[in-house]
Parts: structure tokens; sequence; C-alpha cells
């Protein structure tokens, strides 16, 4: 297809594709004039991918070039392949140096990371931006008082380990390997948002049921 | 306490206080001369709240002043105090006007809702920002053709109730209903980093057991 049917398909401006192609994005398509080059389906779905770590996850162009590369190196095996695309994405502020709440709630992670077995979190240690994430976001809690102990922690941990499963099969479904890593990437970032969501509704809902008369444990209104 | 002793607590500068009483985002101190005021345990615990609002929730401080007052509203009841308060919080971007795939993806969510029976979501409908967060988020992967249908999107629901559970849990862990809605504000907003970097480290300890030898699941290497 030409540069005006991958821009009417993919929704990307011919401008917004000419500069993605300039950044090294977009992989350069098949020259067939002087003026003219010709794309597939590799160029529209890369395009989309772009697309969506860019304008929903927010990913900057140098990071979404590193993401892509990394996806695309053939030299790691497939759990680093993964591991690399998914890593460069953003995560949020990093813990403070020297921050005594920091320190605390790093013994946190590593006792619960012990508790539940995960062997790979472990290794990964405070490498991995979502292990350092995590410190992050335990140490604000325990600066707000707020529980966030292992016992606390743990059911969530135990529920993000049936999350993964749910979406590794997702990731599995896709045939091609190019396929998986760039379902891994996407499936990263676009399921947040559905999670967060579903939680904010289911939220609604349980509060529903507990503190009102018409909620689906009360009784009719 | 004085302001300096306020400041060393919380952790914010006395300047940032200044700013956040100024704001309203903070009550007045009790004045015990024509300079000084006394703050106390109140004062503290509004000001890590607003704290964690602002610089980890990314709430613009007209919304966080917004949030408090929904928290403080005496006339609405329990359920609707804790929803106009976690309602007020961000939640990215909202679905594009008679965008197609927002269209079909918001028939998706209702049938979704209908699915698992969340009768407070449906009511709510398009009322609710996380309805269509969802909506939008739903649409994305529709434009990526990445599974999102009913049957793909339930596990995720039922692991978000299950959550939800959990969360409410420890919302209901605070003795005082003003205590549960400062819970409730600052769980939705701090647990969403801890729920998001515990499945980013579930997805690596998952792929290393699916596709390394040394995984879990594989033998010694």
């Amino acid at each position: 297809m030409r540069l005006a049917e991958l821009s009417e398909r993919s929704g990307v401006s011919t401008a917004t594709i000419k500069y993605y192609l300039r950044e090294g994005l977009l992989q350069p398509g098949r020259r067939v004039s002087a003026t003219q080059a010709e794309y597939d389906g590799a160029h529209l779905r890369r395009l989309r991918l772009v697309r969506a770590l860019i304008q929903l996850g927010k990913v900057p162009v140098a990071t979404a070039r590193e993401v892509i590369a990394a996806a695309e190196d053939e030299s790691l095996d497939h759990h680093l392949r993964l591991g690399a695309a998914t890593w460069a994405l953003p995560h949020g502020p990093e813990p403070g140096e020297g921050d005594p709440e920091a320190d605390a709630a790093g013994r946190t992670v590593a006792e619960l990371l012990e508790h539940i077995g995960w062997q790979f979190g472990q290794e990964a240690g405070e490498l991995s931006p979502a292990y350092r994430k995590l410190v992050t976001a335990v140490a604000a809690l325990r600066r707000l008082d707020y529980p966030c102990d292992v016992a606390h922690l743990l059911p969530y941990a135990r529920l993000a380990a049936r999350l993964a499963v749910t979406d590794m099969d997702l990731v599995e479904e896709q045939p091609t390997e190019a396929g998986q890593i760039e379902a891994a990437v996407a499936l990263t970032v676009l399921y947040e948002p559905v999670l967060l969501s579903l939680r904010r509704l289911a939220h609604a809902e349980e509060s529903a049921r507990r503190f009102t008369d018409g909620g689906t444990g009360g009784g009719e209104v």
C-alpha cells in the first residue's frame, strides 16, 4: 500500500508517519519510484505499536526506539526480549536516595518477594524498574501510615500473579515471536488502564454493596 | 506543634505548607500569637494526604481541593462521599467523540458489566470517569487488533472485584468515617503503583517460568 493508505488504515497522519520514518521508529518502505514507497502489513502493525507506545503509554520517542530495538534484538532469548522491551516502558518516580522510609520499604518488598517465592523478581532485584517503583510506592504508604506490611501486600501480590498468567496466555495467543513481543509491550501498556478502571468500578460496586441499602448485599430500597 | 515541627514531621517544606494554607488545602492552625500558629495531628495527616494527592497522584491543586471538599461534605452519605472523593482523581484520556471504535468498545463494556453483574457500575454508566476510561482503553486495544472482547476482559473484571474486596477491607480498618474517606482516596492513588509494579514483577516471573530453563517451572540450569 502507499503512504496515503497506510495513513488511512492506521489513523496516523502522513506528516506523523514521515516523522516516525525520520526518527527510525518505522522501518522504510520498499522504494518503487523516486518519490513513492510501498508499505505492507508489517508497517501497519509497527505503526499501531508506535502509536500505542507514544500516545497511550506516554513513552518518549527515544525510549520508543529503545523498546523496538530491544524487541528486535535477535541476540537475546525470548524471555529477555520480552523483559527488555517492557523494562523500557515508563514506571513512575524512583525511590529517594538515603530515604529511611525507602530503606524500610525495600526490606518489606524483599520479604514479600521471598514469601511469595518469585525467584526472578529477587534475582532482578534493584535492577528492575518495577522493583524500584514498588519500593517507592510502599515508602509513600509508610510515610502516610497506611498499612503496607507483608501481610497487607500479599493479597495484591497473589492477584498480580494471577493477572500475569492471564496476560501471558494472551501473549502466547500470538503465533509469531515478534508478535508475542509486540503483544507483551502493548498489553503491558494497554491493559494498565483497563485494570485500573475496572478496579475503580469494582470499588464503586463494593462500596455500594457495603454502605447503601440498595447494594446487592442489602435488602430492597 | 509549630510550623517548623509540622514541616519536619511531614517532610513538606515550610514554604510549601504556607502555599497549601493559602490555597485552602490545609486548614489554618490555631493562632497563638500575631506571628505563630499551633498545628496538631489532624494538620499532619491532612498534609500527608495533600502531598500524596499532588506528588504521587499528580492531582492538580484545584482538583485536590475538590477531593478534600467532597471527602468532608457531611450532606453526602458514606458511599457517595467515598465515590465523590475518588471520582475527582485523575483517570487518563477520555474516549474520542464519534469514534466508531469507542462506540463498539462502549457496547463491549456495557456487556461486560452486565455479565459480571455490577449493578452500581451500570447505573453510574457513562457518568463515571472510570467507565469512560475503560471505554477509551478498550477502544485502543480494538484499534490495535488486540483481544478485548467480553471473554478476554472477564478474568480482569473478576480479579478487579477481588481487589476491591481487599481494598475495602483496608478502608474499613480505619476507625473513623473521615479516616475511611481519606484511606479510600489514598489507597486508590497509592495502591495503583503497587498493583502495576507487582503485575510487572509477576510478568517477569511468569515469563521466566514459561520461557527459560532456569524458571521455577523448568529444571535446574
